[in-house]
């Protein structure tokens, strides 16, 4: 389902919706190679061919174009943790999931997750909030598979928050460098980062 | 020693070159703060309290004070990867240390650190390839530790590239949440991720 990031917006059509998750991407890419705080509104609606009311009657403003961008990544997150979470199974399992779902997002939205993490201090009030909260939701999500291995006897005693940092440091910092045009795909990294991680945790 | 990033300046005294790392110090803030691309010479003219031409006499453009952030973090890391060589011992004990040095530098440096794993796209010509050199040779130095301990079955057979980008991943990532003000320190921290990383990579 597609957020807004703003959450009081008026019902749209599903055109209206196609074509502003058009403008997102475009936006994205344009963020990415150029910076959030250096482009304008004229540069906007420009990449995206549209005049400035046209503009906004997709975006409401430059920072929620950004949270949208954030909201777009964070949805495919967030779907991807239900699904390791309705699948189930032992936690490493789980954990082996949840990194192939992250590194395939990682790996499909490059422009978006650069944004994503370099521009997230420029969101301010509600939609910093909002950020801040589905952030934590996701990181609560790997903490959450940590303690149930902790708790299951599968993993050793670790700091489950320290723990989930180290797991995040691995897999997001992968933006860098995993490129779709690279020699590897989501999956070729995946396996041998979740051997690594699993290993490195594991009790007895 | 004090890197310029330019290589080709004119010997200078040592009050010349504390008063230009005390600049690029307060730069790297202002970045941090405001981005890059953002902040204008202007304005970094202000928060040194220099004028136009006395800034000029300590820093050539805006793209060498970006490549001297750069060089100030790169030159530690790099020193710190001298220490841990100099040091020998088993390849495992060598990555711990490794941590340990590279977490001290992220946990010293956050403005710098973030200026630099932002805004290298940044540089260009000459600057932008000598950051890759010496990024590479980092990354070498971490791959090489991996290669010993595979060679010597301290480690099983990883894949040294692929296991360096993970190493570095967990440890570089931290530069988002490991803070002077925080409740951990490199060292709490530096411990913990050498635990999960080595017994992730464990042979036999």
């Amino acid at each position: 389902m597609a957020r807004t990031g703003a959450g009081d917006e008026p019902r749209r059509s599903e055109k209206w919706k196609a074509r502003r998750d058009a403008i997102v991407d475009t936006s994205a890419h344009v963020f990415a190679q150029h910076g959030y705080h250096a482009t304008g509104i004229a540069e906007l609606c420009e990449v995206n061919g549209l005049g400035k009311g046209a503009f906004y009657h997709y975006i409401g403003s430059k920072e929620e174009l950004l949270a949208a961008i954030h909201d777009r990544v964070m949805d495919e997150v967030l779907a991807g943790a239900d699904r390791v979470a309705e699948a189930g199974g032992a936690p490493s399992a789980q954990l082996a999931m949840l990194g192939d779902e992250l590194l395939e997002v990682i790996y499909r939205y490059p422009d978006h997750v650069w944004v994503f993490l370099h521009e997230f201090p420029a969101l301010t009030a509600e939609r910093a909030d909002q950020f801040r909260v589905r952030r934590r939701e996701y990181e609560a999500r790997v903490e959450g598979v940590l303690q149930a291995g902790v708790a299951a006897g599968e993993f050793r005693e670790v700091d489950p928050r320290l723990t989930a940092m180290a797991w995040l440091g691995m897999h997001n910092y992968t933006y860098l460098w995993l490129k779709v045009d690279g020699r590897l795909t989501a999956r070729d990294v995946a396996k041998p980062f979740a051997d690594i991680f699993i290993r490195g945790i594991a009790g007895g």
